[in-house]
Order: C-alpha cells, then sequence, then structure tokens
C-alpha cells in the first residue's frame, strides 16, 4: 500500500493524509469544482477533479473515483465518513477493482446498514436490546398485555412511521387504550398503516457509544466508550469520553457487548456500536456505524492510539499489535464541532467568507480543520468548519480548557457554534454530568447567548471606566478593549 | 491569587496566561516598546508598558514589574525562563513588596545560581559529580597522582578559565606532564593564573535532566527525565522525553538524586536537576535550574500534568495532589526549537517579517508560540519563533509526527531552522538513539541542507513529466507542485 486515494473533503480528508503522510503513504485528493483551491487538495501529494459541487455528481460517484485510483496508481481508498462511507455497493465495486477499502467488508456494511438484519446478527449475541414487540401489532388488547409485561411507561409508534406521526408516549396502563387507539387513528390516516410497535420509553436517554477495532485475523477489541448525548435534533455537537456516568461493570460490559456485536459480521477496521442507557444505566443496542466517526479524536486521545493509522495498518493485513488487557483509559477528552450555523436563529446555516481565522493552540488543545483565513465555506456540504477538541488529566480540565480555547478561537465573516459550546461547557447541567439527549431542548434558547451580550456591554463600560481612572492615574495601563470584544464575538459565535 | 502579572514575552507569557485563564485567574502583560502590538499583549486581561525595547530598560527592570504589579492590582508575578526568572535579587525585591514569586525562594536561586554553592549543597546527599579534583592545583606531580587516581581520559581546564583556553584532554599518563605544562602556560598567559582543575573526561556525554517539582509542605517528586543532547554549541535544540538509553534503574536513581538535590535547597516549585551522562551510563550533577525550562512541554506530555498549573498552585500554598508512584511515563514526546537562523550561514539570526505563517495541526502536534502572520520577529530578544512538539505512543511515532507537522509549517519571509530539525530527525545517528552533545558538530554541514536543494530539483522534474504525461492520457490529474514547492522551502527553512 504506495499510495491511498481519500475520497471525501475537508478536515477528515486531511486528518485521514496526515497519518498516511506519517506513515510514509502517499495519498491522493479528489476535488469538486467547488473545492478546487479547498486545503485537502493542497495537503495531498496529488489531486484529481471528479466533477460539480453536488455530491451525487462528485463525491458520490462511486465510479469516478474508482477511476481516479486507476490514474493515479492508488492501490487503496480511505472514504473517511458521510460519503460512499457506508455504501456496501460501493464497497463491493472497490473489491471488484481489485482495490482496497480502508474499512469493513461490503457484508458488514449491508447487515449493519438495516436495523432490523443489525438487530438480527446483534441477537444471536444476546445483545441487550430496547424490551418491546418484535413485530408490528394492531390489536389493541394484546398490545396491552405485552405492554404491561415490558413495563411502563411505554412508546406506541407507528409500524409505517417517521416524524412523530402515530407516537405515544403511555405512562401507565390505564391510559393505554386510549393512547393506542389514538396512535392507529394517526397512523392510519398518516400512512395508510395502522400498526404498531410498542416498546419501553426511554425518558431520560444518554447515547453512549463503543469504538472498536476489528482486524483480519478474528481479533476484536473495543477502546471504551463516548458520550454523545448533547444532540440537537439528533446531530451530536458536544460528544466526550471517558462518560461521566459510567461504572467500571457496566463499562466492561457494553465493551464486551460491543465486541460481539461486531464478531456478529466479523467486522474488520474502525466501527462504532452505539447504545442508549437509561436512568438505571440499563443499555440497549441501537446500531452500529461502519466507519470512523466524526467524534473519533476523543477516543484516540485517551487511549493514544491514532484510529487512522490502525485502520490502515488492518487494510494492510497486519494483526492488532495490543490485546484489549493492554487498553487503558487515561485523561479525558472533549469534542466541540464548530458549525458555520446561527444558533441565534435556530442554527440556520450561515455560509460565507471566514475573514478572521485564528485557532487555539497550547496545552491540550487539538483543531481538526479544513479551512484558513478568507476561505469560504461552501453550500453544498455539511457546514462543520472544525471540530476543537480538548484534553485533561479530568474531565474538569477538559472543560476548562474547551472554555479557554472557545474564548481565543477568532472568527469573524460567519456566525458559528462557538458561543452554543461555551454555554454547554459552562451549564450546571453539563458540568455535572446529570444530563441526557434532551439537554439543548430543555436548556438553550437563543436567550442564553443574550447574557454575554450584556457580558459585553458591561465588559465595554469596565473598558471605558478603566481607560477614564487610567488617564489620570496611570497613563501607560490600557485594558486589552480589542481583543475582549474578540471574545464576545466568539462567545456569541 | 486573582491576578497574575507574566513578567516576560512571547511563547512563554503566552503558555502561562493560558494555564491561569484555565484556572479562572486574570493576568496581565508588561510590554517593552517594540512588543506593543505582541500576541502576549493581545492575550492578556491587561498590558503594562514598561520601558524600551533593550531587556535593560524593561523586561529586566525589577523596579517596574512590581510597579505594574501595584498598578494592576497583582498580587503574583511569573516570571517564565530568562530575563528576571532566576534573579534572586529580584525574587527577595518581590517578596519585599508583599508580592507573591511563582518560582522558588530567593535562598533557593542564590544557591543553585553559583556552581561552587550548588556543588556544596549537592554534597551533602552524595549526589555523584564528575570526578576530579575539588581545589585548583599548581603542582604537576601532585596533579599527576590525583589524574590517575580519577583515571583517564582527563581533562585539564584553567581554574580561571573560560572559551576553551588552558584546557587540554589527556588520553594517558605518558602524556600528563607535557599536556599540564601547555595548559599551565596558557593559563598563565591568558588569565594571569596558572592554576588548573582537573577532571575526568566525559568524551561522548549525554544531557539529561530530571523534572523536580516541590510543594511547600515539604513534597519534592520527580518527573523523569528529559534528554537535551541535541545541541548547537551549548544550546539545546532538539530535547525529548522520555531518553532513548536510560534504564528502568537509572532513572530511578537519577530521579532521587534530583529530588535529594531540591531538597538540600528546601526546593518549591518547578526546577530541573542537570545531569551529564557518560557512555558506561555514569550520571553526574551539573547543575540545577531554578524555573520553567523552555523544554517542559515534552515532561507535560509525557505526565499528563501542567506545570504551569501546579507551579500556581504550590505559590498559592496547596500541597502536590500526587505522590511519586502515582507518576507514570505514557508515550512518547518531542520538541524543536524553531528558530529565525539560517542553518546554511552558520545560524545567523534571520530577523524579517513572517510573511507567510502557517503552523501544523491534527493529532500529537502542539505549537507554542507567539507569533502570527504579518508579523516581525524583533532583533532585540531570542530568536525563537515557536516550540513544535510532537507526542505519540512511542519514539517512533513522535518522529514520525515531527517529520509531518515539519513538513506541515509554512514559514516564508525569513530563515528558520525547520530543515535542520527535519534533518536531526531522519538521521540514523538520532533515530537509532546512538547521539550525544557532539551531534550537531559530528554531523551537520550546510551541505545536508543542500540535499533537500536537489529535492527540489528532482521534485519539480517529477512534477513537470507528470503535467506532460497527464497531458495525454489524464487532464484532470495535476501534481500539487505549488504545495510541494512550499515543503521545499520549510526543509531549507
Amino acid at each position: 500500500m504506495q499510495k491511498i486515494l481519500v475520497a471525501n473533503r475537508g478536515e477528515i480528508a486531511i486528518r485521514v493524509m496526515r497519518s498516511a503522510r506519517e506513515m510514509g503513504i502517499k495519498t491522493v485528493a479528489v476535488y469538486s469544482a467547488t473545492d478546487r483551491t479547498a486545503l485537502h487538495v493542497r495537503y495531498a501529494d496529488e489531486a484529481v477533479f471528479i466533477g460539480e459541487a453536488p455530491a451525487n455528481q462528485s463525491y458520490l460517484v462511486g465510479e469516478k473515483i474508482i477511476e481516479a485510483c486507476k490514474q493515479t496508481g492508488a492501490t487503496a481508498i480511505h472514504p473517511g465518513y458521510g460519503f460512499l462511507s457506508e455504501n456496501p455497493v460501493f464497497a463491493a465495486m472497490v473489491r471488484e477493482a481489485g482495490l482496497t477499502l480502508i474499512g469493513p467488508s461490503p457484508e458488514a456494511m449491508e447487515i449493519m446498514g438495516n436495523k432490523l438484519s443489525a438487530k438480527a446478527a446483534a441477537m444471536k449475541y444476546n445483545i441487550p436490546m430496547v424490551p418491546g414487540t418484535e413485530e408490528a401489532i394492531t390489536d389493541v388488547s394484546e398490545a396491552k398485555l405485552r405492554a404491561i409485561e415490558v413495563g411502563f411507561p411505554i412508546l406506541i409508534k407507528a409500524a409505517a412511521g417517521g416524524g412523530g406521526k402515530g407516537m405515544r408516549i403511555v405512562e401507565q396502563a390505564d391510559d393505554f387504550e386510549e393512547q393506542m387507539q389514538l396512535a392507529v387513528s394517526e397512523a392510519t390516516s398518516a400512512f395508510g398503516d395502522g400498526s404498531v410497535f410498542i416498546e419501553r420509553y426511554v425518558s431520560s436517554p444518554r447515547h453512549i457509544e463503543i469504538q472498536v477495532l476489528g482486524d483480519t485475523h478474528g481479533n476484536i477489541v473495543h477502546l471504551f466508550e463516548r458520550d454523545c448525548s448533547v444532540q440537537r435534533r439528533h446531530q451530536k455537537v458536544v460528544e466526550e469520553a471517558p462518560s461521566f456516568i459510567l461504572t467500571e461493570a457496566i463499562r466492561a460490559e457494553m465493551g464486551r457487548c460491543a465486541v460481539d456485536v461486531a464478531r456478529s459480521v466479523n467486522y474488520t477496521g474502525a466501527g462504532t456500536v452505539e447504545f442508549i442507557l437509561d436512568d438505571d444505566l440499563n443499555f440497549y443496542f441501537l446500531e452500529m456505524n461502519t466507519r470512523l466517526q466524526v467524534e473519533h479524536p476523543v477516543s484516540e486521545l485517551i487511549t493514544g492510539l491514532d484510529l487512522v493509522k490502525e485502520q490502515i495498518k488492518i487494510a494492510r493485513g497486519e494483526a492488532l499489535c495490543f490485546k484489549q488487557e493492554d487498553l487503558k483509559i487515561i485523561g479525558h477528552a472533549m469534542e466541540l464541532r464548530v458549525y458555520a450555523e446561527d444558533p441565534a436563529n435556530n442554527f440556520l446555516p450561515d455560509i460565507g467568507t471566514l475573514q478572521t481565522y485564528r485557532t487555539p493552540k497550547g496545552p491540550g488543545v487539538r483543531v481538526d480543520d479544513g479551512f484558513e483565513q478568507g476561505m469560504e465555506i461552501p453550500i453544498y456540504y455539511d457546514p462543520m468548519i472544525a471540530k476543537l477538541i480538548t484534553y485533561g488529566a479530568n474531565r474538569e480540565e477538559a472543560i476548562e480548557r474547551m472554555i479557554r480555547a472557545i474564548d481565543e478561537y477568532e472568527i469573524t465573516g460567519i456566525k458559528t457554534t462557538l458561543g452554543f459550546g461555551k454555554f454547554v461547557m459552562q451549564h450546571e447541567a453539563f458540568t455535572s454530568g446529570q444530563f441526557d439527549t434532551h439537554f439543548v431542548k430543555k436548556y438553550f434558547t437563543p436567550e442564553v447567548l443574550d447574557v454575554h451580550k450584556d457580558d459585553e456591554a458591561f465588559i465595554a463600560s469596565l473598558v471605558m471606566e478603566k481607560l477614564l481612572s487610567n488617564k489620570s492615574s496611570a497613563p501607560n495601563t490600557v485594558a486589552n478593549n480589542g481583543e475582549q470584544s474578540d471574545w464576545v464575538k466568539n462567545r456569541r459565535g
């Protein structure tokens, strides 16, 4: 494996190329018309143009990716995340072309890509699932019996459903019939199908996922958990490792289950097994992501491993050079996804030019990004500007560093989620570890950012005061008003 | 301790302020006329002008520093390294003013600031010294007897000496009289004093230093070693932790000795005990530096501690919150000092404007710097632009990351030591760990950098070839000639 083509763009393309370069492997970038001057193109040893900006004309066209390999002599493809990374058809096409996909087999991708087949595979290993009916049901009294078995609160959801239609939370058995009838009639009118599933309703869920690595020699290990409970509309915004809430026993048990899920499909490469965790620390299998995750750096920091290098070594057929018992959690890592979005305006993407762009540095700070000052955030892709990752001896230090790094980050020209991230880091529910996936819905309103606007006025008044008092007493003292207003800008992100 | 004044400039001032900010402590910068727009001034909460550019009119004037504290209400001073950091007179002045110096007592500074009193203090704890005469000697036959006791090779050096004058290396007893007479006559004519010291000559010395931390409750621990053997004219250029060469037993023994040296002066704060190590791994006390070292980040990375935070906590009177047995070495860290110097021209300072300045990022890379694009490197101070620090699971990975980071670092407008650093990282003597303080003298000539010039021509020819061949066969493939020439620029730094 002398040359790898990275079938992706932005920060993850550069992330992959960095590890390849450290291993002495050449890299090939691919780029769309809008990405001609992107950093991942500059970073690679070679670059191949693959089409117009919309991803379905470039980054999503498997044939063009394979053609680019042939042109450049790249023998392996790293798909990053998103785009073609979990597409079993593409994975099969790569194999067909005699190339190596740095990822799992098309078969593993296919099974885990479908909720039903994924659950079926996991069940062979007795992995805990959210208790409920395995099949759709229409009969109310049968449904009630099952609901009593499962235990309240109960979630009734339309089998054909989506978007919350035909979904009901039932707190107690007495209310069941009424709510079920409402759910069925809602589902019938919405989808023309009144059948429903019944499952236990997890009222305060935490999203805990386990990183796994499997080699082609049958060795599978886990790299502990990431807590990704801070989400906005099911999109992760803050991730950390380890989780504040797990005990050693549950950590070990979840790890063992994740390894078993991976084993159920002979998983090779890096993958993530996602679980939901309830108030009583019961965990249930959700799904498996058959690729490198956006949030993989937090696992790298607490284990000291380079996950991309491990992926490449596995794809080269090497056996893992460590065993489960060699892996230890050291310290605590925190990641904030910095988006070009306006938190004060419903997180609408705020596309434009990075007029100022200065990234934080110093101890315990890592920035994985794909932009520099003067560049534009294109409208065609995910509006993530950077991943801001901090590491500390413990959770408190990782949070302090995150706040310090957010304050250091200078971005003007577009709105970002930096200020939102600072809100999370300073919120008592987050610092105390008592939060679930409802955190953002529960606590965040645009008004909390206005607190910082008041701050700004407050700081400005202090600065004025200082300047006036300095004029008489100490003419060579200046308050850093310029810098402080930058911080306030960041806070409001 | 609500507000700390940082009596320094550049990267170390910012480094200190970062930790203070994470601890919720306000910071005050001081600046000279030439540093008005420097980053450390922008980073601080407040800044005080203290005089003209030459350090003896600003950063070295203790009274101005103390006055700046009074003006701003700062109750503690962090001196960084250099400038006033090891000045016992300043330390006493700070105490006198009712302020806290974040560092050891003036008494400890004073004793360790003088080679003779430092040795005398260390001797109480039976710390190994380079074997030799404790007092100056003039009698040739007595000297020869002592030389035979000490063992050959022997170094004869003028008691009043300096600059290599009156210095002789003697390989065997037969040559002793002749060489001693030459040394004495040289010393007499140079210094008017013919007396000499005799000590064992360490022909392949390694510079190993031990980081220590002592609190005000009598607890002293060591944070293992740093190997700083790669030096240019006694100036460290590459530092790493741990050392490639130490055994566990010698590491523990050196650590114990370093703690004893610190104990001999009731040391408080962060300090460094320097040793010389010979071919047979015998170590000898050199001196103690009573401040934070330039190279402290490598110790932070392998221990997970923030040394500035530890300094501040000690100065606040807190006890260390860990014991010696809690400290473990995890991974390997490497530091390159990036200087504005021209390695092809005898490392002459190359002052000017940073026309391009882009720092490396990503996994395992930390940059501690004090500049940004467009800024000028002032002629008045140390020409260090940045410390480039990498961390990996092992030494090999730390080196690979250093090379990758050097390649990513883009600096134009001035010559730097980046290319020299790459030469070190790729040299077989360095990668194999078989080097001593003569490494640079032994292996480096400006011509080794010319290899990369040839590289450039070679790459350019490849690029041309590629472009021509692409024109016919694959018009949408481009080799990144722009980026590659940037790398070559770096290499030649």
